[in-house]
């Protein structure tokens, strides 16, 4: 019995101290969700491979919770059935908006095409700042989906809004702003209340808004943002501004590149092998370095867009902000199966979440998470084949890109899920890692809308 | 000051409760290590959507502990040289051993070919009673990488100790009985301390062991194990014996199997294709359902082996025990290109991790873990490509499955590592789930000898 009134009176007494020692200061209270475009568990392996060696541990592998989300995808025609596989449009829309909607469609909602409100614009509302950090064109599907609303995501900019490409018309017109719409996606970026917009995509500020004698940079000028077009600019600028970044025309290049700008190859088999699989024999692509690609310096990196997106996002701020932060060329890369491309996209993703951990140290309520939008085609394969020693040339339908390691082996990388210009990307569950905050709010298992709602309960939106 | 003295005085009150209050008694030490052989990402998400739907949740979605275990292997020649891609023999050592080895070897070290003492044979000297189940042969690579030593897989019985195939010179005559060895993988098995081992794979001891009048089955009978060859007499067996169940010649069978037999097929392109990839039409294989494969009712499943086992594992048992289940043919049926194959396959797995569930909640000091050896080929593609509306004929170069979900809409999953009868291993992460008590043991990111140590650490060895 006396046992039990020891436990009684020290939690008496804790709960004194604790009462007595609670400092009631507002604490800003931060999100920073990073988004690997495409970057499934193949792409995190081979990267890992690559930079950190095999027994090697990236930024994110320390991250202390470890999840797996499920991307979903409807049809536009029947929004409740479910599509296997997504684009960076509805899945970023997901996570944005906590609804689950059709390929292509930027914060809208399939086959209705509602506008769905997105975190930002509940954060913003709420007296958060907000931001967005890109690889890609602003206007990319990835960050427009947490600013944007339209009905297709390649309405990027006023001339956009209504054409033709491949033979497929493109119709965004219902949004144009003379139908009584937002207009296209760069312009909804300049009318809107982001507090910092950094990346890519110039050409598609650098043209008349839609029946304007002004550009769509000159309107978010007007609209009180910063322009920027220089990483020089970004180094000096003060916290205080609101900022648009356009650091290149499109997407800012990778940090890496194949040497010699090679990408993936298609092996080449002997005449005999076309009698049949098991005759003659087959040469493998040549094995090739990733190198540093020179294009790179001119422009900023993730790490130093981020780091200055938190300094603004923090200045003279109690309330907290959310800062989304895409590295878009994992995927894009994999699509023109640039296996290099992609490693050095992945690179700059984990250097930039260690300047994030390093500011969630300085402030303490700053839930990261670290996430991708969907999986892509690239698959770490034998460099040599599990049926090497049968004697017949074994070799992928597909295409091959063997990377002479830093350790001297080679890592073989297969894109193999189409036979045109571009790859697929895949239906796979997708890894979400967060920091210690993360804990209570994220399941072993999640679906991409619980990302928002994480968000939102983490926010108290 | 008064505070801090409060809260030494606590910690002091405490820690005596703790004291006084601890019951001594001893309580069985368990782990079940559940291996989803080829297991990936990609297979998960491709079975739940199958079995669960989009928004389904299998039984190892409701887990708490996830985590991504790096697969590890070494060259045969350069054991310090890593190789990206394994195969079950030295991933399953990996877990068995603690030591990563080279492709093709059981429980041996690299080059230096020395017997690398498994888990199985430090639990049983230590008391523990130790079991394996699967639905492959129980000579095959996983379930042997925890029993026996030898340096080629292939080396499954008395018969293939030294032989050719397919051009390739198989040859363990060095661990031949004769030669001062342990005999081929069914040998060592027959003359084990396993308590259980249960799966396919008669075939292997139903001949001649080396230099003996007597089979192999022979051999376990008059080694302890009582050998039992039907669902049957599994059914009706004391939980007092030891058991060596063969219920196959070989693999057991799947639970599904596509339509008529159908596995993936080559899309057919019109000849116009051939002359530009943009030109002509094609024909993707019909979409297809998953049957019951009616051989699978006469074989028991992994869910009934694995309850007899723990039954029999956990009778008159104060110590605890070490089981691995293998859920083989979720591999198998990758190579061979059967995803309904492996849909049933991981069901299965899924079924059975229910009742060790089950089991842990009577049996509370019970590690369960479920993870994969390697990933595999299959991979969850659009049904409808990103590019279908470009008017080109889209297609992978490789083999496609297109299979009709339960809730009407059809499901695509490539395979494209290969040109020849069966496809490759990849070298991805691999998912590692656990219950509450790998809490404490299990990082985000493991490397598949820490599963070893887990087990040892968990089991006090």
């Amino acid at each position: 019995m006396h046992m039990k009134l020891i436990y009684l009176v020290c939690i008496f007494a804790l709960m004194m101290t604790a009462q007595a020692e609670e400092v009631p200061l507002k604490t800003m209270k931060n999100v920073v969700l990073i988004i690997g475009d495409g970057m499934d568990d193949h792409q995190i392996t081979i990267a890992r491979n690559y930079l950190k060696g095999v027994q090697g541990r990236l930024n994110l592998d320390e991250m202390s919770v470890r999840s797996s989300v499920q991307v979903l995808t409807v049809d536009e025609n029947s929004p409740t059935k479910p599509v296997y596989v997504a684009d960076s449009a509805n899945s970023a829309t997901s996570m944005a908006t906590g609804y689950v909607t059709s390929r292509g469609r930027i914060a809208t909602s399939a086959r209705a095409d509602a506008d769905l409100q997105t975190i930002v614009e509940l954060a913003h509302n709420a007296g958060f700042k907000t931001g967005l950090v890109t690889t890609s064109s602003v206007t990319d599907a990835t960050p427009a989906s947490f600013v944007a609303h339209i009905n297709i995501r390649a309405c990027e900019s006023p001339q956009t809004m209504n054409f033709e490409r491949r033979g497929v018309l493109i119709d965004c017109s219902k949004d144009q702003r003379a139908n009584g719409g937002l207009g296209s996606i760069s312009e909804q970026i300049a009318a809107s209340d982001l507090d910092v917009v950094l990346g890519g995509g110039r050409e598609h500020f650098d043209m008349k808004a839609e029946a304007s004698e002004e550009t769509v940079e000159e309107m978010a000028s007007a609209s009180g943002f910063t322009v920027l077009h220089s990483k020089k600019a970004l180094s000096n600028v003060e916290a205080a501004e609101r900022l648009l970044g356009l650091f290149a025309d499109s997407h800012l290049p990778t940090k890496l590149y194949g040497e010699a700008g090679r990408v993936a190859e298609k092996p080449e088999p002997s005449l005999l092998n076309s009698v049949h699989w098991s005759l003659g024999d087959v040469e493998l692509p040549a094995s090739m370095r990733c190198v540093d690609n020179p294009e790179y310096g001119e422009t900023p990196s993730i790490k130093l867009m981020t780091s200055k997106a938190l300094d603004h996002l923090s200045y003279d701020n109690e309330t907290g902000f959310f800062l989304m932060v895409e590295s878009a060329s994992i995927d894009k890369q994999s699509h023109v199966r640039n296996a290099c491309g992609s490693i050095g996209e992945l690179d700059q993703l984990d250097e930039t979440l260690a300047t994030v951990l390093e500011f969630a140290k300085t402030h303490p309520e700053t839930l990261v998470m670290v996430t991708a939008d969907h999986g892509q085609a690239a698959q770490l394969v034998p460099n040599e084949s599990l049926f090497s020693l049968m004697g017949f040339p074994v070799y992928t339908p597909g295409q091959l890109v063997r990377i002479k390691m830093p350790d001297g082996g080679d890592m073989a990388v297969n894109y193999a899920t189409n036979s045109i210009f571009a790859e697929e990307h895949t239906g796979v569950a997708v890894p979400l890692h967060a920091n210690e905050l993360g804990r209570p709010l994220i399941k072993t298992l999640m679906t991409q809308p619980e990302i928002f709602e994480v968000t939102r309960e983490f926010l108290g939106l």
